[in-house]
């Protein structure tokens, strides 16, 4: 942990202050400890004006060469499919001994592209991080400085990576509020193929499935979605182009659980077509003990 | 509407005194307009015990019989699947003129079991009623009295009813706080075969494929639900025998929605393994839109 009077990086800057990387920078905006100097990078003018016009960077740049010139950690918060672009541009400016990181939702196929650049780069080191948090909202609006409270960040450092880059941002995910572990690259596609990528590509379907029904039907569903299918629909609600990338970017883990999911639903409609009743019963205490076990671990 | 000083009913009788049928009487002591006298009636001696403990009923009766005696309001709140046998045992000792009602979440099953009975008895009017509310819990501690506060309950009785009864069961659910929708017993279950037994249905598949991975990644599973998974398991919290019953008595309506969702999901596994954005993003895009509507209809 740095001294409480020196801020753990001098100048932080984040590329793309959409949700995340807006909520990182109004954190760092009330904790002064975690930077000197707050950068905020977008290539779109309607986004850098509206970060000034929020007051949550100390500068804001247009160029990432630009602003990563002489910062100390940065920070991409692009979507995955752009992730390697981004790092691509800045790993030949960025100084030496500065930390690289991003927050994709994806990191196999992230890893895959940039540890290639990190080879002409062996003084950057390269931290790779994904905070569990979000909300179906997009953009530099929808950040909020508590949005990584409580929630928990994993990193996925390559095996080379200098452990006190590891630990620096481990420190700047604490400061964030969150938990935080690292694993495997293959290993965090896993676990977020069944946590987070195959409901969303569930909610995604159902939604369609609704839409697809006679119209009168069709506007009754969006009567009485009350029971259930609101669920559904609020993590739905996401931002396309995120989604797309994760999907094709995870390709592999969310494809074979999608055919396991596919087969367990088509054996729960067996049993419901059969009148298989211990089979149903069986599969709805597993549903509400998983949610048990959820409760006791403070997640739901 | 009656006058202020006369309730709607003199003797309210609930059988099974559960989530729903708990939170009948809890708004009914609140509002002594509803009835004057209200019966709780329970074959379990715990949930008696916990009726009279609670004091949400006047009085407490074991026996079905003893207790629709004399009643001209009768709401059976049992699970689907027992809703016809008790209609059976009290149809032959209601009063003349008095109204018989359930609250099951599948309609057709229910009307076609009891409709036989009614023939024999034309002095009954039969009122079966669907408030679309709920909790995962169960049981008479779960319910409360604003439960069906700006929830739909939906009416779908036979064709021959006399509306008299109808407005009063009507008027019955609009004084709970509910808004009321009258419709065909078959189209009630397609409506409700696709907000919210579909999605139940997907919740409890997708707990058991996550329940079937290996160790490992299943207790991480458990700590990292945050992202989109959870909001599945609240819904798959709910009670077995209750979603038993829906899930065999609603068979048709559900698998044929299950096949096509299965067919959708399948259509956007193929999209990703082949990289096909333009599918893949159109179908995130409806989803966003069915979210957006649901905003607008005040039901999300």
């Amino acid at each position: 942990m740095p001294e409480p009077t020196t801020p753990l990086f001098d100048t932080l800057v984040i590329i793309g202050p959409g949700l995340i990387g807006s909520s990182i920078l109004r954190r760092a905006r009330e904790d002064r400890r975690i930077a000197r100097h707050l950068v905020a990078c977008d290539i779109s003018p309607e986004v850098r004006a509206r970060v000034a016009e929020l007051d949550i960077a100390d500068a804001v740049e247009a160029d990432p060469v630009a602003a990563v010139r002489g910062a100390d950690c940065v920070i991409i918060c692009v979507p995955v499919g752009a992730i390697a672009m981004v790092a691509a541009q800045v790993l030949p400016v960025m100084k030496p001994g500065a930390i690289l990181s991003e927050v994709g939702s994806v990191k196999k196929t992230v890893m895959d592209a940039v540890q290639p650049l990190l080879a002409a780069h062996p003084d950057i080191a390269f931290v790779p991080a994904h905070p569990m948090a979000g909300t179906e909202f997009s953009g530099p609006d929808a950040g909020f400085a508590t949005l990584f409270e409580d929630r928990w960040c994993l990193l996925t450092p390559p095996e080379n990576t200098p452990p006190a880059a590891i630990t620096r941002i481990t420190t700047l995910w604490e400061m964030m509020g969150a938990r935080v572990r690292c694993m495997t690259v293959e290993h965090h596609d896993r676990v977020c193929a069944i946590v987070s990528h195959l409901p969303h590509l569930l909610a995604f379907t159902i939604c369609g499935t609704a839409d697809d029904l006679a119209d009168e039907t069709r506007s009754e569903v969006l009567d009485f979605a009350a029971s259930g299918f609101r669920d559904f629909t609020r993590i739905a609600a996401s931002d396309p182009t995120m989604w797309r990338d994760i999907f094709l970017n995870n390709r592999e883990a969310l494809l074979e659980l999608l055919d396991r999911f596919i087969a367990d639903a088509q054996a729960m409609g067996e049993a419901i077509r059969t009148g298989n009743e211990d089979v149903i019963v069986g599969r709805i205490r597993r549903g509400r003990a998983i949610r048990r076990s959820l409760i006791e671990n403070r997640q739901a």
